[in-house]
């Protein structure tokens, strides 16, 4: 598993019996290059933006985990959990695109549309397919859901509505990046150029992301410290994760104000 | 477990590790006063209307049940799917509701609404809430449904519904007796006061459930032999389970004469 990444992913991982072993993740994605010593059957990436650095994996690093995984009969989860949403580059192709043969692609409307849809798809390599249904009995996706996306990708809608949210998402991200720069240049935003939220990285004189996401919850903030994301021990960054989509339209400024006041008092 | 039970609910407690033992099922319900000399710790029961043989759990048996649970510390599981479409009888009490510390309750939506709404409740012995919200991670139930769902309860468009469908069934059900009181008299017809399915006992001098079922899958009726539902060498009835609320409207009486073209035919 990439070191960071999503705690409920590690979580599930470790139910099912399986041994974990990190894989570094640097601002190029993951290091695709130690898989090979890892000693690892299977690897879950998530190239397009990694969480929760927000990384792009490089085109030499997905060459890497591609020839790894056909190399060694490995197995790539791939997580495209918010690809649609990229701001100041092309579109990348899916990495699964690259070798369906070794690439389990799984896809979500978790943040194109809403997580509580609970709508996710997999594209799983031929041979998997009849294991994962045999294991998925029962826990269906609602019907009615179903047919409703299913319009709204044939009629149109969906790509229209992902336009319309990429330019929306576009301009709180800059909102927030300049209200940075001007309030608190000593921060490092990271991973901005996709998804739903920037990681700030803290400078060291000041209090901990820990101390300031306390601080934040005091005021209705929510903020989570990224060493969160790393297996204990394994020389976690020290920044916050924000996002910027949940807020509505009208408290945005005024969220924004405040978490300023609350990282520019922090100096 | 019941024996006859649904398979999918054998199969996830297998899978799960568990060991099952085979609780003998008559026209009373399941043969509670066996319990004790199970050595289980829990009884997976269907009280409201038993799959495949549709008993009603007779209320000398339902005592049994909750005191096994009292004397011995076991979980009774109570599968309620189908309670809500009963025909010939009052309503009668979730086994839940006489011992919430040892009855876990599960609801759904599946026949009253649609299977795939995937919309369904637990109510829980209060220890086993947390251990059940920790294992469930990831797996919601949709958000729109739910509030849409609960929008139909507080309304009152729910009981209506209910009500609209039970006198619907009821007719379709009715409708089916009589053909086959009509053109196969000797069938046996058994768990008819409740849910949206019968079984059909058959003759021992005729075809057996299995060359039925065949002969009606080449003319496009679904129909299972009820010998399916038990563990291997557990004296299984003969008998064919009916369905009769999945057919449209307009095919009912059309789908009807061939069943009964089929029975009669095959004596």
């Amino acid at each position: 598993m990439e070191d960071p990444c999503l705690w409920t992913h590690r979580n599930t991982v470790s139910a099912a019996g399986l041994r974990i072993v990190p894989l570094p993740v640097d601002d190029d994605g993951a290091r695709t290059a130690e898989l090979a010593a890892t000693g690892a059957g299977a690897v879950v990436l998530a190239p397009a933006h990694q969480f929760p650095l927000g990384s792009l994996l490089t085109p030499e690093r997905r060459t890497e985990a591609i020839a790894w995984a056909r190399a060694t009969g490995g197995l790539v989860v791939e997580d495209d959990y918010d690809a649609e949403l990229r701001y100041d580059r092309q579109p990348i192709g899916a990495l699964q695109a690259r070798d369906p043969q070794h690439v389990a692609y799984a896809g979500t409307t978790s943040k194109t549309l809403a997580p509580g849809l609970r709508l996710g798809w997999l594209v799983l390599p031929p041979d998997l397919v009849e294991p994962v249904l045999a294991l998925r009995e029962g826990a269906h996706v609602s019907a009615p859901e179903q047919i409703a996306f299913a319009e709204l990708l044939v009629s149109g809608a969906f790509e229209r509505h992902i336009r319309r949210m990429r330019t929306r998402y576009r301009r709180r991200r800059d909102q927030l990046l300049e209200m940075l720069a001007t309030r608190v240049p000593a921060v490092r935003p990271v991973g901005i150029s996709a998804g739903l939220r920037v990681l700030i990285e803290l400078p060291e004189n000041g209090p901990s992301a820990e101390e300031l996401a306390e601080r934040a919850r005091a005021l209705s903030i929510e903020l989570f410290p990224v060493d969160r994301c790393y297996l204990k021990g394994h020389g976690a960054r020290e920044g916050l994760v924000v996002g910027y989509a949940a807020l509505p339209e009208h408290a945005f400024e005024s969220g924004l104000a405040a978490l300023g006041d609350l990282l520019a008092g922090a100096r």
